[in-house]
């Protein structure tokens, strides 16, 4: 056991102590028939190993830890392996999410589905190398997926927390596949309408990023309602405050820092509120060129660096900008009333706080 | 409750019946804001409930039964849950897999990425219209894998029950993506040996559909590692011997019965045990013309009729259809001598001695 007793201190680092052994045992109980498969798991399980923030477990410890739950021991470890199994919905969340956006590149790295694409060119193979990319990522996002519910359903949780977790666990993965769908049927539709846009950012982002971890995490402790409706305020609130931040990173943010192209949301055509308050602002204003000029780069692969550069300064002008800083602060500051009405325990209230700020501010 | 208490008889408008009520309370669940995913799901449910034989659910009952375990009453219903649960990974492996392969069509109607292209297309939306079909194709399998977990995990079993259905259910899953990937592999390697067809035919079918089926009903029973072992070896051979028959089926089916063109798996390049036969057949009685034709039709998009009659013709003169009644015949036997061993009761133990003949027969 790699679990050294102190989580609190080092939460990524014990998530991923958890998922690898995790997915070395799974690996292991393959049959021998399907060891050329194995190979291609190994591709996913460094993919779910290789990175990211952990952000969805660190939100959940918290919530547990703040409901009351232990720091160590049994108990603590089994939520540890309960919460890590959300990596594993967020490993197949970004397999078929950069295979339906065709991107490229994540973490630095190549994706999953350009991986297998360049392997079966590599290898001078039979029918087309893009298929056999697609049929690969597509299968290893689906094992990510029902192993994330053997992790979860797996953990040895009493059978008391096991079905309080269940109601969470149940929704966020509900909410994130209706999330990602009014993101992709937004962008099809070219919808420009407020509401579509803070619907996708409460489905696809605060309920899978931020509430339903978090209410995970309290209902494992054994929180009663009244301490779950307030975690899921905070976390709706943070959470969509979460995207805000994420939409504004999208067009200015800087590419060193965001990993991405400068003007990448802009590129793909993505639906934000920032895009929707903007094409408002610009329509209300009689400013019907930047408005129209705005709608043209949304979803041109080849935007240039000008018109990037155009549309950045438009969003400033028209007051969009503003706005979406003032809707920051206004959800930043209810998700702390929430927070502070809550009577959570510390050193987890003040954590959750901490993550709050971190996950919202300017310089994210 | 529509359940009649005579499940036995009845067994997939059982299913049906416990599908559909399923997946309209998980659709009542969807969040206000979600429901433009909601019309997503009900693409989904007509998709699952539409059809099909009901073949594993089928499988997995009769293994309750012979094991020991009741045809009516609460447990049985719960049984009758779990089991139903394994249409939702169904839905979503065929959902997945006609994405993969391209089908326009199952079951008499357009796929479901099909559909999803036409809405785009129909809507005159922005983007690929194949785009947007495949991204909603993709999140409406996911949603029926995470379904099919939260419908076995929910229901109402003794918690021994669950524990024993636990290790096929966990089993079956990997087995099934591990058999998917190895299939696609194979085409795109163009891999001609036995060993790896058979271990697709292992994986994909025999495992899947029916020992892994077989394998939860009886645990569900409580049954002792002898008669598990027994099931197991069963439903191998049996499932084997169901795909050597569809491998037949799809160069010499009668188009009005399999429901496909004719020739289809060889316009697609399906590497399978025939095909592996006839070409080592081929190779080894100098017969290099017919094996080169062979080799040049499988993938062939293109492929002539007189060309798909030619293959069928030399198949059979090599010897390798011979070969596959064979074996079918060799399956079948060894799999009922290990259910005549398995000490299973009556009349679950005929139900599937039934089922495995009505499986591997040629007028299937």
């Amino acid at each position: 056991m790699e679990i050294d007793g102190d989580i609190d201190t080092a939460i990524p680092r014990h998530v991923e102590v958890v998922l690898r052994r995790y997915l070395a045992q799974r690996r292991a109980e393959l049959p021998e028939l399907a060891q050329t498969f194995a190979a291609a798991v190994d591709t996913l399980s460094d993919f779910a190993l290789r990175g990211g923030k952990r952000i969805r477990p660190t939100f959940a410890w918290w919530g547990w830890r703040a409901a009351g739950g232990e720091g160590s021991g049994q108990r603590a470890e089994a939520v540890l392996t309960a919460v890590s199994a959300l990596e594993l919905i967020q490993a197949c969340a970004l397999v078929h999410d950069d295979l339906m956006d065709a991107s490229e590149l994540r973490r630095g790295q190549p994706t999953v589905h350009v991986r297998f694409t360049e392997a079966h060119r590599a290898g001078a193979w039979q029918g087309e190398p893009e298929r056999f990319g697609m049929a690969a990522a597509i299968l290893l996002g689906d094992l990510a997926l029902a192993w994330a519910d053997d992790m979860f359903t797996g953990a040895p949780l009493a059978e008391d927390m096991r079905r309080a977790a269940r109601e969470p666990w149940l929704a966020m993965r509900a909410e994130m596949f209706a999330g990602q769908y009014l993101d992709v049927l937004a962008q099809a539709e070219g919808d420009e309408s407020e509401d579509r846009a803070l619907g996708v950012a409460r489905l696809k982002t605060a309920a899978y990023t931020v509430e339903r971890p978090l209410h995970m995490g309290v209902a494992l402790a054994g929180a009663d309602t009244g301490t779950v409706e307030a975690v899921r305020t905070f976390g709706t609130d943070i959470g969509v405050a979460f995207q805000l931040r994420d939409d504004l990173l999208g067009v200015y943010g800087d590419t060193e820092v965001t990993g991405k192209p400068a003007g990448d949301d802009l590129r793909e055509g993505k639906r934000t509120l920032l895009v929707s308050l903007g094409l408002r602002y610009a329509d209300e204003a009689g400013r019907h060129t930047d408005a129209d000029l705005l709608r043209q780069a949304l979803g041109d692969p080849n935007l240039a660096p000008a018109t990037i550069e155009r549309v950045r300064e438009l969003l400033v002008e028209v007051g969009a900008v503003d706005e979406l800083e003032r809707r920051i602060e206004h959800l930043t500051a209810s998700g702390m009333a929430a927070l502070d009405a809550s009577g959570l325990a510390e050193p987890g209230r003040t954590r959750l706080a901490d993550l709050a700020i971190a996950a919202t501010r300017r310089d994210r």
